[in-house]
């Protein structure tokens, strides 16, 4: 029987086995492929390993599980919207783990928050296998949530709406997730995003990722005076170190005096404070122009 | 031909396999073993990583790299040695890399650092295969630096010597390293601190050695009333997240008023700052006592 994309047996364990371009790899030890399926999008499994609890894998990449999913989306989401307490309209691109929703929702002006996810299939794999992100699928839906099965690309390009938060939760850019990376996409990420705004998008590991880093800080440039980035630990992505980066027209007030809701358990305004000291020697390849 | 301990082909490619526990490893893809033997104390390989450059392994498990070392380095060092500028003499156990004592003699004040290395095989590997870690080979030593081969527990039960800074840089409480982690081993070094001297030393991941990082700072705890944990991302230690505890008689002053040499990468007044900031969820854990 051929095995699904990264798993293999190893002394009769079962591992999957994450690479990291080339040269390095992850491997975690499963205990079971809850589900398995190839979405017109890309393939997906839900696996059940021992030591991070339940994952969700896309293409074979680890997305984020039980035991460390709430820091990711703990920062997608807080990082703007604790500066933006009072923010109404929040919009977020992907997010299929419905993980950054859920954080969103915390906020009790927030009235309306549109998620596009492209990939279906995700959100429904999310809400029966891996409620610690998803949260429980016997309760209803918040109201305030609205789920648009569609392209993110073409919902900017084509919404009215002003959002006063943009949260752009993508995967990696490989597979359906390639053109979230596009100069035309965060252009209508503008056009979408009320004054005084604040746009939010996972950017990669600044360890093994400077390069696509720095392409997102200098794409965000163009369009938005404040770009600024911070950082994360997320133990099964590669090397650790994970990057976040906010962008708006103003400059972004002091975490100290930010609103942070109670029930979280990564962030706090501290901790906020903090994600965006950068070591000397990645705070320099950060500022560096892209094209040395 | 047998390969050496964590080498194995895949694919006509040569890998090292670094397991954290039964259940995660990481791998790294390696382009040549440069240099393996069997100390007296364990094995030792140097080998040249893809993406790490030159890695110093010690029985299988990566122990610092080229790419990655100086945050290790700068870390159990600058903690200390920034709140304590005026420092003379310093004594570092372990440390064979010889990282922690090229950062610690980057204080001009500093006027004796007694460095004890259970293992000489070790300093000769790095002086010749590892030079990013362990300095030039060409020059000669610092003056100031005096290698002591011998069992660091013995040194600190019979040392008659006032230190102002302690630097515990041992290998994990596995191999020749365990006795490294005992109470009467830490009742010897705060016999040998000055009061108000600060001790400095690795206290594993957070993610992965939470019970051994609380049975360190509760060890420390019996002897120091001020007991402080900051943290920083080693890219090639699972799950990236690392720990160091540093303990003392007197408060830990501020920071952002501390003395940092200039030629440092990773740390700055700004990192040490942050690097005590935990998020809620490890904060938490770290205060829960050692038996819960």
């Amino acid at each position: 029987m051929q095995l699904p994309l990264g798993l293999s047996y190893r002394q009769g364990e079962l591992w999957l086995t994450c690479p990291e371009g080339d040269n390095s790899t992850q491997q975690f030890r499963i205990r079971s492929i809850l589900h398995e399926e190839t979405t017109p999008f890309q393939h997906l499994m839900m696996l059940d390993t021992y030591d991070f609890g339940t994952a969700l894998v896309l293409d074979g990449i680890i997305q984020t599980t039980a035991m460390d999913g709430f820091v990711y989306n703990e920062m997608i989401a807080h990082a703007p919207l604790s500066l933006k307490p009072r923010a109404e309209k929040v919009l977020i691109i992907g997010g299929g783990d419905l993980g950054a929703a859920r954080e969103v929702l915390k906020y009790d002006n927030v009235q309306q928050v549109d998620m596009v996810e492209i990939d279906a299939a995700v959100v429904r794999a999310c809400q029966r296998f891996l409620p610690e992100v998803a949260g429980s699928s016997n309760e209803p839906l918040d109201e305030r949530l609205n789920i648009y099965y569609a392209d993110g690309t073409e919902f900017v390009a084509n919404t009215s709406t002003d959002y006063d938060v943009i949260i752009v939760d993508s995967s990696d850019p490989i597979g359906p997730a390639v053109e979230l990376f596009s100069q035309p996409f965060y252009q209508n990420l503008k056009a979408c995003l009320r004054s005084g705004g604040i746009l939010s998008c996972q950017s990669l590991s600044p360890y093994y990722s400077m390069i696509m880093l720095r392409h997102i800080r200098d794409v965000l440039g163009i369009f938005f005076p404040v770009v600024e980035t911070c950082q994360a630990v997320i133990p099964t992505y590669a090397g650790g170190l994970y990057s976040f980066t906010l962008a708006s027209t103003e400059p972004l007030p002091n975490y100290l005096n930010a609103f942070v809701p109670d029930d979280v358990q990564y962030v706090s305004n501290q901790v906020l404070s903090s994600s965006f000291s950068f070591p000397p020697f990645l705070a320099q390849q950060l500022e560096e122009e892209e094209d040395q």
